[in-house]
This record gives structure tokens, sequence and C-alpha cells, in this order.
């Protein structure tokens, strides 16, 4: 019997806004695997710390954040040979996922290498983006809208025609694009539409008005939202942090 | 001391893949308001069910889903009188929500009506669109992918041009448009890229490619992924309830 490999979704930060399903897992798996950058610790691995039980074997997959050739195929390979070990001899393994395994997440490196020959399943995760909106007090989207999700790496170009073709978006991934995404949404004179959200549902969490951020870059773990219309009803929260 | 309004996502149907939060804040207020169809039950009560301990106060709202004009404004009028009765006198009210509040979400009709006046917290939750991709096995976007949301009531030509101009799409709101969206999607070559997920993360779940339904109509719970690539990689999974 080999054992399951589960991809699993955590949330976007705030322990609590694991799922039931995700915290059961957590508490009987014998391996865990999670991502972490070379220069600091895991986001992941923090989220699911509440939630475990201890003793656990782990299996940390260390990804360069320097590096443009991405993804880092070799870390993947080793990361999926270590964690195949465990799966072969009957073990079960968590590779753990902050927010949502399928919602721009790394866990597609590993599912891609392992799906087919172990028994797989994903735990879907509430997203930073669904957080985001909802400590904002801002819709993502409603009625027949549609929403585009952009990542901020994109090009002016392309992020101008698809800014103006929508009414809801999030760009994600903003980090070191930060001030070139602000300056084109100001431009486009839809700064009043802009809203600024970094670390939601942590004690560190930020928000406000993209046009009230002082900074000129911004956490990788950060988003903006714009939803065009709602100035009638759209109350701004504290945050849900507050 | 008015009473705090929760909107409460409660995630796409199966009770385990709710969060922390919402069950602990099932757990202790005395008041739930819910929509459900007049035609029906409660969706959302229904998930919330196994986490209330009996003996709260229920607030129906039941939405006429047969009417063109919606929201249905006076709906939405006398469920936030009854609401706001109850927060005059301090008692915290948790709107029950399917998937997540601000995700095209009714919530945001109560929302409009009450956070300017009272204490407010919207609660994220696991949307549909997360738990489909999750159980199907595919991404819903990765990397640079732009993921566009379209709800299935928008016309062929809008579609077409918005499909085209996307990785990464989610149909949503299919319902009764089913057929004309299959029919679209063959039109354009899509269909060996476009999967069905009905009713994800319930008993019911069904999965399958779209060119594999039979029937000519869908259930509202219902939605098509269309991903463009990930031929070499993407394992269709046997499904959250397998």
């Amino acid at each position: 019997m080999t054992g399951k490999l589960y991809g699993l979704g955590l949330g976007p930060g705030d322990p609590d806004l694991i799922t039931l399903k995700a915290h059961k897992i957590l508490q009987r798996v014998p391996v865990i695997a999670w991502p972490a950058p070379d220069t600091g610790p895991s986001f992941a691995r923090a989220i699911a710390a509440p939630h475990l039980p201890g003793g656990q074997m782990e299996i940390p997959i260390v990804v360069p954040m320097r590096t443009d050739r991405f993804p880092a195929r070799d870390v993947y390979d080793k990361a999926s040979v270590e964690i195949a070990a465990h799966l072969d001899v009957g073990r079960d393994v968590a590779v753990l996922c902050e927010g949502d395994p399928f919602f721009y997440g790394s866990f597609m490196y590993v599912f891609e290498r392992l799906a087919a020959k172990y028994p797989t399943e994903v735990v879907p995760g509430v997203s930073s983006m669904m957080a985001a909106a909802s400590a904002a007090g801002r819709p993502l989207a409603a009625r027949n809208d549609v929403l585009t999700v952009l990542p901020g790496p994109l090009g002016n170009e392309e992020l101008t025609k698809r800014i103006n073709a929508s009414d809801a978006l999030a760009i994600i991934k903003i980090g070191r694009h930060f001030n070139r995404l602000r300056a084109l949404i100001g431009k486009m004179n839809l700064l009043p539409h802009a809203f600024y959200v970094e670390r939601v549902s942590l004690e560190a969490e930020r928000l406000m008005p993209l046009a009230e951020v002082a900074e000129d870059t911004a956490p990788y773990f950060s988003m903006i939202l714009i939803y065009k219309g709602g100035e009638d009803w759209i109350q701004t929260l504290p945050g849900s942090k507050a």
C-alpha cells in the first residue's frame, strides 16, 4: 500500500482560516513538505504550526527566490524523490500550500511529478484574494461582473488593455512591480477604485486606498483590488485584525 | 452595545471545508440569517447545520428565483430590518454564505444596507471555483497566467472575445445556459481543454470532461473550467468524494 499525497491549502495566513479538513489532515500525517525561500522562514509552515501535533517528519523545499529560471526544476525533482520515498513505504505526505494549492500555487510542480503515480488529493483553501476582499469590505465581483486576475509582472500594454476590459480586477504578485503598477493605474484615472491589501489576515495586515500608500515597493504578499463602481455602497472595513 | 454583523463564508458544500474561524462563530452566535430559494431548502443552512449548537434564532432570506428584477430589493430590505433589530439589542448575527461572501455572493445586498451602521466582519471562505479545480486535479492558474471568471449569462460575442483572450477561465452560473456554452466552446475547438464540475465537494459531486456530459442542462451549482495547455501534466483526479 502506497501512501497518499495531499496538496493542502492552508488559507491566507491566519491559522484560524484553515479548513477543518486541512486541520484533521495535519493532525495525522506522518510527513509534511513545505516550500521555503532560501532567505527566510516558510510561510506555509508557519500557518500550519499551531495545528501540528509534533513529531512528524519534514521535507523543506527550498526554492531560490532570485533565479529567473522558474520553476527551479532540480529543486522540485529532488523534493519529489524525497516525497515519493515516503509514499512508497506507505506514509501519507501533506505538501503545505499557503492560500489555495491551484491558485498560482507552487504545488503544481510537485503534482505534475507525482499525481500520476500515487493516490493524490488536493484540498482547497481560502485564497488571499478572497481574504483581501473580505478584510477590505469590497466585493471581488458580483452579479454578471467579469473578474480578471492579473499577475503584476505582465507588461504595461497588456495590463492596460485588460484593466480597461474588466469591471473587477485583482492584481497579484506585485512586489517589486508596485511602483510601476501604481503609476499605470493612476494614469488610467482608476486610483479612486483601487485598494491595497498587504499580509492579509496576519497581525501585520495593512489595508488602504492605493493612493495612500507611502512606500514605493510592496512585499510579495500584497495585492491590489480594483472594483469599478460600488461607490454607493462599499464600506471600507477596519480589516480582519482590527 | 450593538451586536456585530458577520458575513460568514462556509465553503463549497462539504461541512469539513469550512474554516475553523467560521466554525467558532457558528458555535456562539445567537442569530443566523440564511438565503433560500422559494422552491427548496437553503444550501448555506445545510452546510452550517453540523456546526450549529442548536437553539439559535434564525432569519430566512427567501429570494424568488424566477424574478428578472435582481436583486430582489424588498427581500433584502426586509431581511436587513430584521437583522438590524437583533444587532440593536446587542446580538451578533451571522449571515451564512455558501462559498466566499464577496465572490459573486448575495451577502453584498445585506452588507450594503448595514455595514455602515454596525460593526461588520466578513469571513472569507473556500470558493467553489478553488474547490472545483482541486477536485478535478487541474490548475486554476499558474505562473503569469491571466485568469478570467465569466458569468454564463453573458452573450456569445463577449464570451468568445474573453475566452480567446485568456489562458485560464472559470465559467460560473452556467445553469440553463449550459447547452449554449458547450456549443460555443466546441465551436472554438476548446472542448479538449474544458472540464465540467457539478456540486463540488458534495456527495452528489460529478466531474468529467465537458465533451462527455450527456445532459443538455446543468444545475445552478456547476461550473466549466478551461485551461489551455497543461496536457503534459494535468492528471484528472477521481474527485473529492472518491
